[in-house]
Formats: structure tokens, sequence, C-alpha cells
């Protein structure tokens, strides 16, 4: 015998639990829809030529490759099987990968049908990507984002409407602990400069980003390697200070950062976004730097402070992202929501609605297959009504039918007994209260219809 | 440059696409809901242990492979690699697949968390499956699968529920020519056993369902080399008239079919179903089979005879799903909606219904960005009242962001230029009748809402 199980890393979601999830989903959704995005999906695989090299070196490890169909060894040059060399045999047995973001197979579709799009292309698009990580706690293989772009614009309207939606959609969430945390590419290569790690700059902002979770001290030794000076030391630790995002403390950014092009085009940007969005909850975080390589502007991280789980969705601008797929000059901004952290949180808070989960609201009984007419025209008129109705399979003990609408949780049930099918009338329970009625057939649906 | 597209046989669905989709979800989900199905969910690939030997030997040939992480030839014998044994390696290469059915993984899932479950259990799906088929016009390598299924009963409910439910989801879809394709497996036990061919059950049961797209006079000769006698073509002849499926026509089967155990099963158990359905559109059809292998009893398909598509739905009873799983006696019933054939019929007759695209309402331009605080005050209490509401987001010539307000079918669009300033008001225009009107900020927000 097998054993039975889904795959580690994966999960099975039972009605309860897609509930909350679809709940999450329609808050993210319907903010989406109301700031004007449109919908799309792309296939669960892409060509591993479209997705290989933009995730860097670790993000091409994490790609699940899928194995070409048929004799997929016979084109294998025989002197890499004998060494068993995998990445070189690799690119022979694979040819479609799993996509792993939802960013990458969006700039592939925006180039590939750029002349039925009407530009600026605003698309939101929820879908499960899929990573070889480790399982552990809290990281899945495959998991749910929620993204929304808008491309083929590089004025800065886009990041003031992604720090609203963050405003609006943790406040349905009821998440009100929310902080957008907001930085700038350019401010980083600002810093960068300054402590003359510009040559250095992604290993300089990696190590930034890593000042989240772990404390200066524990990075200082990496930081100096790098070739920061000992006297910047105390630099980087004003830096990790959020600043609330308004006009006044932009302006003081001058303070803490040498004046430099890059500073003054960075401040520029901040003070038009910072003048048109309430400054609520939004800070500036000069530590974040978001490990993609291909943001380029403003960059954004929404956290939940009081839960110590990472960020619940980020994003930025980005001006070459379909540069690798042919299309130059498509600056766009985009950010995604981590359904599944998400998720986490409310379980956590226990801030999920009542009543998410649709169960069926009426269970007709079977006593004997007599009934069955009179049974089915009563599940045909609650059905009409859009009423969730079920009937009762087997005409099992009456105590059972019972207990499965308990288990259920199903709050009306129907029972034509032999007194009941004597009068031409129907019972009605209400499994809440313990209430029971002899009612008419349109008695019946009349209460029903009004109770629930 | 690479090329730059989607894998064959998969696609990339925009925003009008993925609207006339989500109709046709909707249709078959709020049927399933008032059923009182409720909605799971399951990973994208499974262990290979739990696919294969599923869906035949051409099934397991279809299944897509995931290469698994890391160095994976390290552990592969090295005979097996000098040998090219594609179908030997494939066991050290590969642990997972993707889904290629909402089934087989539904039988894991059931015996995974049979504690947990209150049976009989009603659950539906709709997930992409993923066949390695070869691409052609119709056929895909993703595709939507919609299915319901009821386990842990043997009663016949579900089979009556089914054919209530393809009834009204047809119906729902317009589809009014729709017709419900009845067989039982007991029947076509009693047929091969009448002519002498229940030792090549499997083998006829193919052949007989071929005669849905090839004419009988192509398949005699299969039909003869599989041991059928000549005179016993006539029969065949007989047995490929669709039968209405009432309780009269069934009596008659009895003139058909010699009499045996199974044919009294049969009968008996098509009555009862017949006694509690509509006959509209439903008829029995001994040459159906259904492919796998799993049903034991009542097998269901659907189809639009003026389209020449194919079945967009089928189904029935199995009583050993989960068996290979470890738990028996689960008898159980389901259906499976191909969502894709759906479309291409509906696409085809064009019958979907007006402004699925759920577009942007109201477009908001810029002359300057010194209005932007008027623009987004605006846009807020728009998004507020569930309008749907776009800012263009640069300070291009009014006439250019006309222009994109006209290919997005945005119907009205406000602007507030210097004359609108001047007096504290906006300007609002319907796109469609052209008419333009200058409001109060209350006004505008209030004749907006009145005609949407």
């Amino acid at each position: 015998m097998m054993a039975v199980g889904n795959p580690k890393g994966t999960r099975d979601f039972n009605p309860t639990q897609l509930a909350k999830r679809e709940y999450i989903q329609r808050c993210i959704e319907s903010t989406y829809k109301k700031y004007g995005f449109l919908k799309i999906e792309t296939p669960a695989f892409e060509h591993l030529d479209t997705l290989t090299g933009k995730y860097g070196n670790e993000g091409d490890k994490l790609l699940f490759k899928i194995l070409n169909s048929g004799d997929f060894l016979s084109k294998v040059p025989p002197i890499d099987l004998i060494e068993k060399n995998s990445a070189q045999v690799i690119k022979q047995l694979s040819k479609k990968g799993l996509r792993y973001d939802l960013t990458v197979p969006f700039a592939r579709f925006v180039v590939q049908h750029q002349n039925d799009i009407v530009f600026p292309f605003k698309r939101y698009q929820i879908q499960n990507v899929y990573r070889a990580d480790r399982p552990q706690k809290g990281r899945y293989q495959e998991f749910l984002q929620c993204d929304a772009d808008v491309i083929g614009t590089a004025s800065l309207l886009p990041e003031i409407e992604f720090i609203k939606i963050y405003q609006s959609t943790f406040e349905a969430l009821k998440l009100d602990d929310f902080q957008v945390f907001i930085n700038h590419r350019k401010l980083l290569e600002a810093m960068a400069l300054q402590v003359g790690l510009s040559e250095n700059f992604t290993a300089f902002t990696v190590l930034l980003d890593k000042l989240d979770k772990v404390p200066l001290e524990k990075l200082q030794a990496d930081f100096l390697k790098l070739g920061l000076k000992k006297q910047d030391i105390s630099l980087i630790q004003s830096w990790m200070r959020p600043i609330p995002f308004n006009l006044e403390e932009i302006k003081k950014l001058n303070n803490t950062i040498h004046e430099s092009n890059k500073l003054s085009e960075a401040i520029e940007e901040l003070n038009f976004i910072a003048s048109n969005v309430n400054s609520k909850n939004a800070h500036i975080n000069l530590s974040l730097a978001r490990g993609l390589d291909y943001y380029t502007g403003c960059i954004f991280e929404a956290k939940v402070p009081q839960s110590n789980i990472g960020s619940l969705s980020g994003g930025g601008r980005y001006d070459k992202l379909t540069d690798g797929f042919g299309l130059k000059n498509m600056s766009g901004a985009g950010i995604s929501f981590g359904l599944d952290r998400i998720a986490d949180v409310l379980e956590e808070r226990n801030l999920w609605p009542k009543n998410l989960l649709e169960t069926t609201q009426v269970l007709i009984t079977q006593i004997d297959s007599s009934s069955l007419q009179d049974i089915f025209a009563i599940a045909a008129e609650l059905r009409k009504k859009n009423i969730r109705t079920e009937v009762y399979p087997e005409a099992k003990k009456l105590k059972k039918q019972l207990e499965y609408a308990n288990k259920q949780n199903i709050p009306f049930v129907i029972t034509i007994g032999e007194e009941e099918k004597a009068l031409g009338k129907f019972s009605l329970k209400d499994m809440i209260s313990g209430r029971q009625e002899i009612l008419s057939f349109e008695a019946l649906i009349n209460q029903i219809q009004k109770s629930i």
C-alpha cells in the first residue's frame, strides 16, 4: 500500500479553509477592481528560457522543471550522462518550468500581446506560484500571489494609487496596525555612493535588507568586509530608523544622506507621492531594498508589525522589466500580496468574518422513498430561490439525518413523515432554536425565505 | 533574443476572455452551491505514486513529470544512464507529477482526511488539470475542470441530482439543445454477455465508445476481430439508437438485451432514477461507455449535438475509487464539466451575456497636476461607492485621454479644466451620448451613481 498524502510543501484546502482564502481574495480583488485593474491569467508553466536568469542564481535553483515527454534521454550526449553532469543534462531534459512569480509571465504577456493592449495597461492577476524551496513553517512550494501592475507610463500616479490600495485593503481586512514602508532605489544608490560602496551596490542592498531580521551587530563584520568604513557603521544605524512619510521629513533626508543627483531625484519623486497620499501608517525605511534586481524607482513593503511574519506585500517601479523580451521603454510599477501570509495573520488574530463558509441552508430528510416527488418539488422551489438545499441521500433513521445537519451546521431541516403526508404538509425544524412547525408548501417556502 | 511566447498547448487569457470564462464558472459554481456542494482545492502536483496506474498506460504517458531538485542524476544507476533507459531512469528523476484530473486527487483527499470529513461528502472543485497531449485545435495541455462528487453513499440520489444539475446548468448557459446521455456499466456487461464478449469487456466498451465518432462500417472489422459474430452486427447497430429516458422505454430494454442479473439490476436502478427526473433532453445511449475504468454503475455524458465538439461533461458512479488508497466501501458518483469546450461553444454561438467585462466606469482626466487633490477626492468618493474609477496617469492632451476612455469602453469621463476650476465644479462627459455637463462635487457623484 502506498503512503497517502499530498507532497510536502503543498496543501489541501478543505471548504472552511478555502472559504477563508476566498474572503481575502475578494478583499484584494474588489480593491483592484475599484481602481480600474483588469484581470488576466497566464499558464502554470512557461518555457524555461522565459524564466531562467530572471530571479538570480538562487531563484534559478528553485524553479520547478518539467521533464520532457517521451524518450527524454535519447538526445542527451552520452558523456554528460556518464559524468552525471546534472547541470549540463538539465538543458536537454527540460524545456518548461512552473512559474516562479507572476511578474515575469506578465512581462512576457505584455511583450507578446503588445499590439492588442491599450496602454497604460492596468492588470491584476491572482494565481499560484511554485518554488522548490525547502518546505518549512509558513513557507510553501505552492502559494497564491495577488499582483497588480500598471505598465506603459513613467508617471508616479501608480505609486500614489498603490499606497492608497494598501491603505484600503488592509483596512478592509481589519489589519489596522499595517505599516507601508517606502524606499527608493535612487536613495539606496545615493547611500552607497556616500559610504563608498557603489561598486558593490547589490551586495550592499542585500545586507541592508537583512537588517530587518538580523541585528546590526551581527551584520557589522559583513558590512566591513564589503568595504564599509568603521566610522560609517553609526550612519547605517541612523538609516534604520523609520521616517514618517511626509513632506517635512522627506526634506530632512538631506541631513542624513549626502547631496547627489540621485538624492535630489529621489526626493523630488517622494515629495510628489507624499503630497498626494494620506501619510497614515506610511514610513520611509532606508534599509528596505527588496531582493529583486529589476526595481529602479520607488519600492514598497507592507507589514503588520504586531505579527512577526515578514512582509504581506511588496512591490515597486521597474523601468526595464520587458527589455529582456525585446520591448524597451516600458516603465511600470506593481505590487503583490502574498495571500498565504495574510491568511496566517487573520488566523492568528481570529479576524475572520462570521459565516464565511456557505453551508447548505436547508436539509430535506428522507423517511422513505415514497415522498421523493414531494421532496424534489420542495428542493427545486428552494433552489430556484437561490437557497442552498440538500436532500439526504438515504432513508436512514431520522436521528442520523439530524446529526448530519448538526455536524454540517445546516440551520433548517424539512421532514415529511406519516402525519405530514396525511395532512399534505411539511414539518420545518429550526436547528438552532429547536422549534418545529407544520406548514403548507407555500408557508414553508415563505418561512425559510424570510429566515435566511 | 529569445522567442517570446507561452508554451504550445497553453493559453494566456486577456481580460475579455477571462471574464467569459468566469461567467461559465459562475453558472456551474452557483448550481453546485444550490445543491449543497462545498468547494475544496488540492495542489497542482501530487506524488507520482498517487497518479501513476490510475489512467491506463496512455494516461501515464501523458502525465507531466517534475524533475527532482538538486543533483538529480546522482542516485541514478550508471547502467541505466549508459543504456539511455528513459523508462527506468524516470523513477529516479521524478517523484512528482502535475494532476491529470481532479478525481484521483479527490480520492486521495478523501482517504487522507477521512477522519475530518462528514459523510456523505459533497464536494466541488474547479481547478486546472495538465496533460502532455500533442497540442491541437480544442485540445490543451492546461485546461479547467469543474467537478462535483458525492462520496460515501450508494444511494441513487446523487445520480438523480446530477441529471437535474445538467438540466439547470445548461439552461442557465442558454444551451437549450443540450442532451444528457445515460448508460449503466451493468447494461454494458449484459450486452457483452449477450454477444459473448465478456472476456474482452474493456476492449468491447472501447469500441462501443468509438461509435460516437466513427461509423459502424469502419469499426465492423475490429468488432469481428474481437470475437463478435457477424449476425450480431445488426444488434450493435440497434444499440446505437438513443432511447428516451422514461419508464416505458426502460421497460423495453428487455426486448433488445437478453435477460440476466446484470440487466435486471441496471433496469431497476434506471427506473428509480427516471421516475425522479424530468425526462427532458435525457436519453439512454447504450453505446456510451466512458473511457475510465473506475465507473461501476450509471454513467453520464452531456453534449450539444448542434455543435460538433464532443462531450461538455461526463461522469458516473464508482464503487472502488478510494480502494487503491486503502479505503474500501466508499461508493460515490460525480460529474465533471470541461470549461474550455463550453467556452468554445458559447463563442461559436455568441451566447455571452452583454457587459461581462467589468471595465472601469469613470475615467478622471488630468489637465495638469495642480488639480490632483480634487481628482483624488472624487476618485476616493466614487470608489467608496463601489464605482470602478481610474485616474489617467499623465497630463497628456485631453484628446489622447478621451481616446483611451473610448478604447477601454469607459462610459463616463470627468475633467477639471480651467473653467471648471474657477467655478469649483467638474465637467462630466457621457461617452455614449457625447453629452457634457458642468456639475458640483455632490451633483457629479449623484449623477454618476444614478446612471451606473
